[in-house]
């Protein structure tokens, strides 16, 4: 497994991160630490690797585009000197430009999407031991779908700057992609993006894969 | 315009009827009617012919099944003497197909579908002058998404239905199809199943569309 | 029908332009843009011109007469960049006048009304395709009632006002006082001020009148 | 005064007459007689004539019709063996005819109005010492209004049974009538029925001008 | 009556002047005066000299000493440009003294009383046409009860500087200890203090003797 | 001390008893038990003699009559199996006659009262080690204030009905008076009959001086 | 993996299991299944094995001995017409012990709890595949606590009857024993029942140890 | 007793102490004062010493390290000028170690803890005439628990500086130790930390005990 004790993932995003998080970040008792993903990561790493502490920290805010999380990186990333980075933002950007269509500075095109990623990696410091990046996505097994094509666009980035810095890249849209061949996506979120906690799950094995987690994984006594 | 003076219309359904109407049914002052295409109707009909004046009563009941609404249709429909009724349902009886895949109990498949219609049409008193069927509808313009194939066997059903029985019938799915080759469903409703006002008047709209109504009417002085 | 493709429209007014609106102006997602007439034409322009996104923004505060207005006008109309401006206010400048008597600094009279009126149209950017001024009105038939008498000063200032600019003018006053031939006031409003839904129809049909509005406009396929 | 000690009055009646009072009847600690006319009533005949103890129940439920106020008028006045019985019904019989015009079972016509109003005169017991018929209003001046029409009517119909009976009649409408001549209804109420405090104790007053009400009463020592 | 047309008369006071009335001071529409004493000044005023508008405000906040009021007096009294002032103090300055006997700086002592009133007085402007010194009072009949003897030097404060001044005084602990040798104070105020609405009348009544109020007035037509 | 291990004490009352406890009785976990006296005794009780399980149940209702506690003593104590039952009842029988001095059949008069009192005391069954009579008070020095000396008749027969049955008597209004010799009532209570927790703390030391509780009792090891 | 496709598990517990489940059983959309280790079994199940349905649903209700869940199992469990039953109760039978001594009938006694669980055997319907018995549990790794030396006793009877009827045994008591030796137990739960997200992981991963549960599992395409 | 009349006491500390008292600091009316060991010190030196006058403050804050209570012990003790101070200070410095072990900038660890508490005892004013130390404690019979050894040290060094001072030191530690022996900690406290009202009473027993406190002082008449 790739944490080490007393490392602190700090993981940024917008609603689909947050779920209920203190605000703007939680961490540590009670429900601080919101009802996503992340809080599933964190209870597995708990529950199979007692023996190593990873600190994990929810730095989603609901709503928020890429725009909204760079204004907000420094305080909410950077300052907490995170050992690991994650991000996850993207879904917003597009689906702004389909559910307010008359209001376009509510959104944020493939262009600024790209500069903003590339403004949030450029503030990570060097100490970090890894970044993590999670594709936005959306359920629609359709590719001609308006808004999945053009999240695709969003993924495609993520892919391209993942690759590009040698970061962990976590697809949540190949996913949701393949999951939804089993079972019909509102079976997971009735509004293709929330998703209840059998989509939390599955977004955190996805991440917990890129991590050398091993759920055999037993305490050496 | 068909409505005489003193009409009652009587608007059998689920949630996208009621929409926060009075339950079990709603009509008359403050928000009792609720605030879907039903409330809609009755402000376009008051608005541009206030001179006649028609009773419309809100019996849409959220979560409701073909099986729900059955049950209560002596209750909520039958008994108010209505002189028209629409009914609007079948959404819920597929989406729990897909959404509590291991509870099929919850669902309503297809032949039930039409029996329950069936004996509901036969409860109608023949004193009504006229009954409508909205057709239930997913705002999915793939038609190869599952619940969206499944969808359209309802509606077909409704549609062979309204046929034999000579009833007024309208297509929200054909509405939704058409519509969402220019603006995205999720400018709708981002579930593609409960609509906005802005979904709402476009399904007030095309029931009015079965009405003669006349949006030019003025009032003879 | 006179709106461009991403014109955006800014409604200025008091409590029944507001009806619940996000503060201090509402727009785009949920009920952001309240329940009142704004809500309505959106719904319609929405509805019927699909093709076309015009941008409704509600900045109506409920209380505000045209002195509070005023106040907030460059704020809350100016720097939102309008292509249009829609002002409806006045009737809390009459109403403080016969509601709370004995407090004359709570109210607005002919005189500052139309100073006020005047200061805020002089502030709108030459920028703006046109403007609109939708008259103050109390739901009252009988032209003696004190109240009624002294709002016509008010819709007369209005409309004098409309004509000296070539602004776009829509009676309230005119539109209830027909309407009320044929219905009661208490179906539309209690106090004879707040619109229920079906006034708030029949307000953005006035609207929508001065709008070259098609209702059977169909989009070109 | 006309009050004994220990006299029970019962107030039976609408919205105007309950005011938050408890339900179904209020009287004693707390705000249990509500803050209508009945309240001020009670106030003033303790404050200044504190050796007499006038017991006052107000039973008044909103939204009442004659029709309703005769179905519960056994248990809610009858079984409390009043001394004195008051009765003020009847605006609610005529407002249902203006604000909801679709729905006349809602409403209760002239006819029906004297009957229910006869039937519960019936029910009074011998040993009542006295009645007051307390009219219906609308604070509404132009008498060709059409609900001021009509409530004129039901006004006559209580002053006629008044008359009839020897009861004693308190005129709301004349009182409100005059008040109006002096200042505009809405500084009592912007709804024209529901009256602020000044309207209640308006009301009061008018009442206690037929009980030998004396306000510079002294106690004697 | 010592009025005259929109004249304003700020009441000043504690708990008992306060009664839910707006912060930090009432007036005009809803409940913003309160239902104490200064709700049923106005209401007297509005119903039996409507041709006269007199602006009642209310400025009083529960808890104050006459420390906390005298910080606060210019903001609240001297600022609004009263034409008459109406001071109720005392009655926290006294209790405190019993009800928190550990806390002597929660106290204000009689000579700090004396003074604090001496600064208040000091501040009103020459132009007001007349100041009320209303009483504080405790409701207890047992003139040696300790808290009601302490009492008794704050009264003989306030009639000492009414009296030093040509203010009009009103005493309340004369009014209370006539009333409840017929009822016992328990019917007013299970707390001794607050009064229900009968002891607000009370209260009123007592006001208005002061203030030539005629019971009987009727507006000449 | 009196008790052994697993008795079982009921205290039947009214609100002084009850003080937010469950209803219609309360024991055990969380605050079941209340806020008064009752929830003291058993503090000290489990404090100061752990080894002994005393079982504390609170049956006292706010607002309750002896007529009150009379119609659900069979329910609320008999049931219960009680091994010790402690009465204290009557301030709402004396008050009643003085804050609501209009409706006589809301209080309950002495001869009434101690047959209330022998009806509930020949319901206690055989089994019952012991029977605690709290009297009624009221925190009023003044024996001539009406109510004290009223209330002095309840104490009174309280006090002749423990005589007379041999049952253990608890004097709170001598205790009453005695501490407000040097405390003000209203340290304890502004109603002089709710008391804080001082007030509870002193009657529940009232009440333990009767069942030989040593304040220096060690469990022996 | 044991389960097949539509089998349904019905969990009878208490506020272990419940967690906030719709009552009294909980399962489907929404929160309805609760937020304890029943949820997380329920996720890893359909996360891993989306084209298996398994039917679970939430029969837990807090705060129940052995004795409640007996008198509620054949509503609960039985008449659901399960595959599969877990019973995971206890906690509250010997809670009652120590946290509410004096009250020992809330308690339930060894004796009596193998009564308990030997009737719920009973009524279990042969057609049922499989039972799960889960062991209540106390996170103190003192085993001379006598609360946890009494659970101990509790576990050996859970432990005896599951190997009387060949039933799987998920031995929690043991699970915490060995996590407490990394992480304290208040990591997991404050008051050391009621675990946090971590603990109800830790949970649901030694249930799915008894049901060949393979997390490497992928769906055969 | 050791305190005289008018001496201040201030109760320093976290949640033990706090427990709903107002925030930052609560003392006097209602329950300002909180629900905790203060509130029922206060209660028995009012009942049994009602001729002295003793101030309790209540400066408990829930969740409060001693590094918080450092931060505010200027504003919160030293400002209110006291005469008597009480620091319980500690368990969740300790708590947080095991409760947030991955957050180790959340616990105090025992050299910090010392200066801690070192630099507020330096901050009490000459004028103080006596100071006590609370020992944090953990009701955990079991001193190999290794949250309880680690507590362990901390109210060692609370014994250590109340020696090295003179102060009077209560320990919590020894009075649960003792107090457990006889009952379950979870008759006191769930969680170990938060005691209910017989745990509240056990510490002001403790507290008292270093105060010279007679149970059977009486007040010379």
């Amino acid at each position: 497994m790739i944490f080490n004790d007393y490392d602190r993932i700090v993981f940024a995003g917008d609603s689909v991160t947050d779920m209920e998080s203190a605000q703007p970040v939680g961490e540590g008792l009670f429900d601080n630490v919101g009802r996503s993903y992340v809080r599933i990561i964190e209870n597995m790493l708990s529950a199979v690797y007692p023996e190593v502490h990873v600190r994990v920290t929810n730095a989603g805010i609901g709503g928020n585009t890429s725009r909204d999380l760079l204004a907000r990186f420094d305080r909410d990333v950077v300052q907490l000197n995170p050992d690991w980075v994650s991000i996850c933002i993207g879904i917003n950007d597009v689906w702004r430009q389909f559910d307010t269509p008359a209001m376009p500075d509510y959104a944020v095109f493939p262009e600024e999407y790209e500069q903003n990623l590339e403004k949030m990696i450029a503030m990570i410091p060097q100490s970090v031991k890894g970044v993590f990046i999670l594709s936005p996505y959306y359920m629609e097994p359709n590719r001609e779908d308006v808004m999945r094509a053009r999240m695709d666009e969003y993924v495609a980035i993520c892919k391209k700057l993942a690759d590009k810095y040698g970061f962990r890249f976590v697809d949540f849209q190949a996913l949701y992609e393949d999951y939804c061949k089993i079972r019909h996506s509102s079976y997971i979120a009735w509004d293709r993006v929330h998703p209840n906690q059998v989509g939390a799950t599955l977004m955190a094995r996805a991440f917990l894969a890129q991590c050398d987690f091993d759920y055999a994984h037993e305490v050496q006594k």
